[in-house]
């Protein structure tokens, strides 16, 4: 393997582990920024200087965020927040990378689930390859396995793809508690956010699995420019809001549990509320991940771990970094 | 991914299906042979004749093995069966290759259990590459995830890998039977051999440890031809031919169940039955198999699935073709 020079964008829980693990992983940071301010050294930044100065002063460097995307890297590493819609600013920072033939690194979901055609037409335009292990899955390797064992042998991926959304689900069985007060609890641990309304919705399960049936559509379209598209909006999604417990109870007393399921297909998007067996891999407790692969030569294939952290996602990126040539 | 042209030795379960199944991953095969006869032609060989020939004649054609060997081919597919000691004759075969700069994917056990330094030593001479995920685990992508997430990050691989014991265990547990019993109900299934020794004694299980403790061993030497190399003869190995019955009831009614569960470090190899928890990952049932990593940012991360079986073990062929440049 090469080491590569990183441009990391992004200064949050991904972002700062990419750049603490960057070298374990025999790589050199050149550039780090967040929305206000970057580090750039040709030479390889002060790792731990520019994380420790984000801590107490809420700024990575002197510099400014755009000279950042302006230096001489091998490989993009794009951690900005998920946003949708246009999926900016993280889509104008893939576009910078790969017009100038460097690679990118995605953790940030929104450039492969909002605007997936348009990022495989600049990577076709582009000496720079394009990969994202990051955004499905944390540190479970969900992309790789799909590209070494072909996507095209892959009639549907399902999974469990969000741990706070798990967390809940598994306390209310387990405990026999109502929603709003497993919420609350998860909300004081830190597993659920403030607004927790991306997660409890379905909407990040979603997104997750709206990248994967994209990598499974373009597998199979003869002309991948001609693949069929999928956006958040293509989804069929359904949240854990409304699930009473009484539903649960239900569940247990017939020998199953209730578990947010996301599914794709080449043919779309499905995520909500499921009856799962005890005994079934997607009976996942807490806030572990699952994916499942029905893969036509080597029937069920699972793959279970840590769905988020800072250095969790951060050994996905860095992964990814391995695997460009 | 570039196609390749590959030279398969060996006409079993894994060897066939390969043949089979390489055009399917975008693949040509040349050259393919059993112990006493081959098929070799430039421009392809006629896949499904040979096939066929095999099956009605017990031969794949008019040439000799040695033609194959000497073929021009870029992979030599190695899926001879796995033999102790010299490993021979894999290793001649691996060693062929290697000092002709191909690039080898095995199948077989034996070079990278029995002859690790050995086979790094080829490797390091050539330019050939040598990869081999279908040794441990079947169709399961143990050795990608280990290559993708660092090695030297992972400080213990265990898992449920021969399933065989595993199918045996779990239905002396699920049905109260003993170990004779359910031996012979395996064998008629065709789920255990007519000798069972190599599944039931841990011998499987024990070199797939070994393959992987080799593995995690090499990534931390600063000097991969110093590592400390192991083979069969290192691993503490304890079959389940002695679990009397009265056991696994004992273990059911203090709410756990026994595996025949191998671990891997960088230290050593050590399989034998274990006590587990009915809800640990773990305690997979049937003929499935699973690999549990311990990583350092990571934490756990688990990959399970079928551990045998032609298509399934040559997809993972075929995933590590797919990964050579």
């Amino acid at each position: 393997m090469t080491g590569h020079r990183l441009a990391v964008l992004g200064a949050g829980a991904v972002g700062g582990s990419v750049v603490e693990l960057a070298a374990d992983y025999g790589h050199e940071v050149v550039a780090f920024a967040d929305s206000s301010s970057a580090a750039v050294d040709p030479d390889g930044i002060d790792e731990a200087g520019a994380l420790d100065r984000k801590e107490r002063a809420d700024a990575v460097g002197d510099g400014d965020p755009a000279d950042a995307l302006a230096a001489d890297y091998d490989v993009l590493v794009e951690a900005t927040p998920t946003t949708l819609g246009d999926a900016e600013p993280g889509y104008s920072h893939v576009e910078a990378a790969l017009s100038r033939d460097r690679d990118v690194v995605l953790a940030n979901k929104g450039p492969v689930a909002e605007r997936f055609a348009d990022v495989r037409a600049l990577e076709r335009d582009s000496a720079g390859d394009l990969l994202f292990e990051a955004t499905v899955g944390g540190a479970i390797p969900v992309l790789a396995t799909l590209a070494d064992y072909g996507p095209r042998n892959v009639s549907a991926a399902r999974g469990i793809l969000n741990g706070t959304a798990n967390f809940i689900l598994s306390r209310m069985t387990a405990e026999g508690l109502g929603y709003e007060h497993v919420l609350a609890e998860a909300q004081d641990l830190g597993v659920a956010e403030a607004d927790p309304a991306f997660d409890v919705q379905g909407t990040d399960a979603a997104l997750k699995c709206v990248i994967l049936a994209n990598v499974l559509s373009e597998a199979r379209a003869d002309d991948p420019a001609e693949a069929r598209e999928f956006q958040l909006t293509d989804a069929t999604v359904e949240g854990i809001e409304d699930i009473p417990g009484s539903a649960l109870e239900l569940a247990s007393e017939s020998g199953r549990t209730v578990r947010l399921v996301g599914e794709a297909t080449p043919e779309g998007v499905r995520v909500g509320p499921r009856l799962v067996p005890p005994g079934s891999s997607l009976a996942v407790s807490g806030t572990r991940n699952l994916v499942q692969f029905e893969h036509e030569h080597c029937g069920q294939l699972n793959l279970s771990g840590r769905g988020a952290g800072g250095p969790e996602t951060a050994a996905a990126v860095l992964a990814d970094v391995g695997r460009l040539s």
